[in-house]
């Protein structure tokens, strides 16, 4: 855990001197300043992590880590555990919403069972992970990240696992399982006060241990929500901007930001979802979503929809002509 | 004038079999109920106006119309008349925003000079348009839609199209130029209080005459605007689903929904731009955004955005196993 600390205080800075390049070209584009709103951000984000002043959003990975979750046994969810496992074969098969998805925005799908979809530990009861168990599972994270990516889209699948993001969204920031419980995939009021319950059981099980993000992150958890993690900080290393999805990949990646202030810096929030705790969650962590469409699906689903935000602004940054190019008269 | 108020109250209805067609077969696909959000909402709209349970998004034309303003003589802008050929011409050699957001939204972009870029009159001491002029322009935007297109993205281009589009929503809306005027490309606040100024005169010259929509529309409008209302109505008799831009060409639309209170249901929104009139247009008609990324640029660049949205929309739609087929278990 050591090391893996860290790695993540470590984390390299983005490169200002592309930035200034790019900030600099933008200016002379054929456009009033500033009228390509956050198209304008995306691009600049997009080269001071590629380290670039050219950008490129060619090779677009998306992964979706699937996982299990012992705290089903509680009733968090009106799903069969077994259908992580079927919606797996569903990608494979092409046949889930992100598949549409990433063949629509030009991106490579990668799915990965986080160990063999084996559930977690019962977090009412015992740590979700033991340490081994969560290295390992971020391990399978940091290297799913492939070295050639321009930008890299996360996700997730594991029936149940919006207990174990609103628990560490609980644990980071307080509030208790009221405030970060949610519907999940469909749960009515009851159902919604016996995950929060079931939240606060846990918090309480576990309480002098959650002092530390990587441990809540371990405790709290999930083998998907660990490899998430993992996926972004590799990223970081490896110079690939990251679009966050929804409420689950957002509370795996929040230890993150808890350990290192600038920890995700280089990732843009693709999407607020329409579960509860992802608003709050993402005002706790200062990230501005890019679309809000109302959903709530996973998947990776709202990340790969701004795939195409992000191509269009490296395209206008890197495609426009400049006022002197076009013989374009500039403001009087 | 009768033909044409005709037509704008005879639009044809949504084809209601297919959307209960496309409602049903959405209930069965693999995701919770839902769970796609405001993209189940794009899926059903482009089948009721494509009159199909499997729509489509293939060939998507994006059309922008270019016009130039008499009323540029009162100081309304800081840019030069000239900057609207010049942009056309950008246009043409494939150097504006909107060449690179069409490119990677797989559109076929058309630019037409509304006009032949002939200003309109200063609407501050006559009409903008005359009868004949207004009626030719709303012809060139009808005769610009192609039968062949499964969505159409509207825009414009036209250096001080802002004070028309302001013109068009005070008089429709009420409020005076002060709440519809904006900084259009960069107008400091002095500039933003002349623009206001020069929109009220324009309303106390023509009050007699501005009872009428379409008298709006010639009174106060511009080429391009004209065109972009001829658009709308055209493709609504051609079964196309249309993507509206930003401020100006949902101004340009915004008589349609007053002539026909379902004028604009085959329309949606494709973004709130930064200039302050279009959130006010946008509530005073119904319509929410599907994009908030502080654009203020036209050219149909946040329709092109949100083209990818209506594809993935649909590819969900008609791409995505059922239950049955994947034999994914259902919620208990």
């Amino acid at each position: 855990m050591a090391a893996l600390r860290q790695l993540c205080h470590d984390l390299p800075p983005p490169d200002m001197a592309a930035d200034a390049a790019i900030t600099n070209h933008d200016s002379q584009l054929t456009k009033p300043p500033g009228s390509l709103g956050r198209l304008e951000d995306l691009a600049r984000w997009a080269g001071q992590w590629q380290r670039t002043a050219r950008p490129r959003a060619e090779r677009v990975d998306i992964i979706v880590f699937a996982g299990n979750h012992g705290v089903t046994a509680q009733g968090v969810t009106p799903w069969p555990v077994d259908v992580t496992r079927q919606m797996v074969e569903n990608f494979r098969n092409g046949g889930a919403a992100i598949n549409q998805i990433a063949r629509v925005s030009g991106a490579r799908l990668h799915v990965l069972e986080v160990e063999s979809l084996r559930p977690t530990a019962d977090m009412t009861h015992a740590p979700a992970m033991d340490e081994p168990t969560f290295l390992r599972a971020l391990a399978c994270g940091m290297q799913a990240v492939r070295p050639d990516t321009d930008l890299l889209c996360l996700g997730e699948m594991g029936i149940g696992n919006t207990t174990p993001a609103a628990a560490i969204c609980a644990a980071l920031f307080g509030g208790g399982g009221a405030k970060w419980a949610g519907r999940g995939t469909g749960l009515d009021d009851a159902g919604v006060r016996r995950k929060a319950a079931v939240i606060d059981r846990a918090l309480d099980h576990h309480a002098t241990h959650l002092t530390d993000p990587l441990a809540i992150a371990r405790y709290l958890g999930g083998h998907e929500l660990a490899a998430i993690m993992g996926a972004v900080i590799a990223a970081r290393y490896r110079n690939i901007p990251v679009l966050l999805d929804g409420f689950i990949c957002t509370a795996a990646a929040a230890p993150l930001a808890r350990l290192n202030p600038h920890g995700l810096s280089h990732t843009r929030l693709s999407h607020c979802s329409a579960e509860g705790g992802h608003a709050h969650l993402a005002a706790a962590l200062g990230l501005s979503p890019l679309l809000e469409l109302e959903l709530r699906l996973g998947e990776g689903s709202g990340a790969g929809l701004a795939i195409p935000l992000v191509r269009a602004a490296i395209a206008c940054l890197c495609g426009m002509a400049t006022f002197a190019q076009a013989q374009v008269s500039e403001k009087e």
